[in-house]
């Protein structure tokens, strides 16, 4: 029988729950003409019920007990959008088991638990869609789960990261340092108090293990996945990082490679100034996908944020509804059938820059270069800045070499009695 | 009751029919196992089955006769790759009627018929899927239907043929003129014999009318949007563009005004080129969305070929088999339900370039400024070029003007005794 309207629980009235919200109340009609349905908002669950969001709510909508709105038998999809993995899991557990679809932004819980949740969708004969866990407004989980699922994907990488892109951008654009970068970015609302999760990579490693296990049909545990931030990121490097043409973003790889081996990796990635990531700024994402048919294919937009990440729970929404009554068909819940091995970071293969504090004196770059020689580290470029008393900066950049091989020739060259200090080591190209 | 194998019949053995082919048969494993059903190339029917297209089709699969194919109650979903209007039109309302889904490429039928078509499938209950009709390989008409569902799109805006993108980035890098260009990108298979619908912006139009009408929630004829190609652009012209820092592209142009109003047009822009457009070269394409939300958005691929369009049929055969049970539901059953009047050309805002032959003496400026002046047309810079006997080139860029201004001034300055041919007028600026 169909459902000429749909119930929506909102857990969570936070920022993304207020978009929600709004956009559940402002551009309702539209939706309902767009769906066939009207989506109707039925609870928003959370702690706090007295802050004012700047956002009227009909009567009776506003709940304490989230448990309670999951279990009314009127409701037909939980919205989740409290971040972090409790109480967000055991929510999203209930309204599986109590038959309800679920849509979440969160992308902590659904790397850490997005298997099992689909497990109990199946079970249930439910749905749980979570575009919006990855790349914000950017449709790229219908993408690789619809649109491209003809192709083979070859590759996936971007900037998935809102504040690290915010907080690089402001040291490329001011030469300002990280932490004055960091500061800002907190002041606007851009990073958290505390801004662990965004700034060691660990959002961004959240993300790409959802991207990755949709594009390569498998299952991977962030925890897996090699992951290096941007707090050693100093204003040297993203100057000299210029002066060589290259900009530096945290970027999220993935890789797929022959005998179900996959890269996947998070860290920062100085790319040349004219690759279109290049141009993506402040809080603004953009994943690259390359198909085995389609080829290369780029999705940009705002990566965070209360309306653009409401846009893509509302997107899920709307596809529910438009599917609605078919139930317990979701593209996630055929994706994880093959097994993949990440590949070891010291496999891969990249180019490096290299920054070294040296003392100034003949023979220094000699002597590195012998022992880059010795790991048959090639070098691409060298830059020697003039000496400012007894040491001098010294810029290397490699051509393309084994991980491994580059990080022995490192410690050799750390070891140096010319070498004070190697400064930075960052990979390069792209 | 659920299939596990849903049978296919394609119609059009030629370029993007062979693609689809190429697809079915070498990555119909991971299709089924992402789809959870099966897709079996059942028929593929062309006029000429004789000629070797560079895939081995499985025995008793290829027919001449189309409609024998679709009328096989085995089959599912026909797939329409013919292109134009003849006999597409009637194979795919003989699907419709038949009951069958109809997943296609054709702009051209969409454009003009698409509005038949979903009435025609409503009533039937099955569905029409054409994402491979406008941007190729790239899903932006799932993203309109569905993750963009909530929001009301302000923009849509890009370089939707990559033949004209092709010829027109050829035209930048090489300094050729249009007819060498056209001539090499009809040599690489680029550009038809009869190239008018690619250079004339008929293809460009007929995508518009159907990603504008997703996007406003209307219909529009084509025929009423304004059309201009890149015929009249000449080696000069981007040259000199690329002096005041654009580069030339076709866009197709969609933007929601107050009042139920529209601005549709397609034509030569002079973009500034540090745009995200402007590196949007050779056969790729891409389409910006601004929506209400999710703010601005990019989808960037490649918008023509055999694989890359194969994807996108092949992207709604995975739609299809997804929500296959569910049967009559369609995000563009939907999507018509306002009706939006297109602005004239004349009362659309923008800035301009005007190359200009004049008689080389003195005053020429001061007369072209006067009449500019009297029609309000700010001039924001000018150069005149070194004089080569008797005349010289005058190049004006205007500030932003209503373009009924900027046409009458034109119509003056053409009537100047000290001008002897107002040789382009192009529309700049983003």
């Amino acid at each position: 029988m169909a459902k000429s309207e749909l119930n929506i629980a909102v857990l969570g009235f936070g920022t993304v729950g207020t978009g929600v919200v709004k956009m559940l109340l402002g551009n309702g009609e539209l939706l309902a003409r767009r769906c066939g349905k009207k989506l109707t908002l039925k609870y928003i669950a959370d702690l706090d019920i007295q802050r004012d969001r700047g956002v009227k709510v009909p009567k009776g909508v506003l709940t304490t007990d989230a448990l309670n709105a999951i279990a009314d038998p009127a409701v037909d999809i939980v919205v989740e959008v409290i971040g972090g993995v409790n109480p967000a899991k055991k929510f999203i557990e209930t309204a599986l088991k109590n038959k309800k679809h679920v849509v979440t932004s969160n992308k902590e819980v659904i790397a850490k638990h997005g298997r099992e949740f689909i497990a109990l969708a199946v079970q249930h004969g439910v749905n749980i869609l979570f575009e919006a866990s990855a790349g914000g407004g950017i449709p790229i989980i219908n993408a690789l789960t619809k649109a491209l699922a003809g192709n083979n994907i070859k590759r996936i990488f971007g900037i998935v990261n809102g504040t690290t892109n915010y907080i690089l951008t402001k040291m490329y654009r001011d030469n300002a340092d990280f932490a004055a970068a960091l500061r800002e970015a907190q002041a606007l609302g851009y990073a958290e108090a505390d801004p662990t999760s965004d700034v060691d990579g660990y959002d961004a490693a959240y993300k790409l293990a959802i991207l990755a296990g949709l594009a390569f049909n498998s299952h991977f545990a962030y925890s897996d996945i090699y992951c290096e931030g941007i707090r050693r990121i100093s204003a040297v490097d993203i100057a000299l990082a210029r002066e060589f043409g290259y900009v530096l973003k945290l970027l999220a790889i993935g890789i797929a490679h022959a005998e179900d081996r996959v890269e996947l990796r998070v860290h920062p990635v100085m790319i040349p100034e004219r690759h279109p990531l290049a141009t993506v700024n402040d809080a603004f994402n953009a994943v690259f996908v390359e198909g085995d048919c389609v080829g290369e294919t780029m999705f940009y937009g705002r990566g965070a944020g209360e309306l653009p990440t409401a846009s893509a729970i509302v997107g899920d929404l709307a596809d529910l509804a438009l599917h609605y009554e078919l139930g317990g068909t979701n593209p996630a819940l055929h994706f994880d059938f093959t097994q993949k091995k990440i590949i070891p970071v010291g496999e891969i293969f990249s180019k490096y820059f290299i920054r070294l504090k040296v003392k100034d004196e003949t023979g220094v770059l000699a002597a590195v270069s012998r022992v880059c020689a010795d790991h048959k580290v090639s070098i691409k470029a060298v830059q020697q800045k003039d000496a400012s008393g007894a040491e001098t900066s010294l810029v290397i950049i490699t051509h393309t070499v084994q991980e491994a091989a580059l990080q022995k020739a490192v410690e050799q060259i750390a070891a140096l009695r010319q070498v004070l200090e190697v400064s930075s080591v960052i990979r390069a190209g792209l």
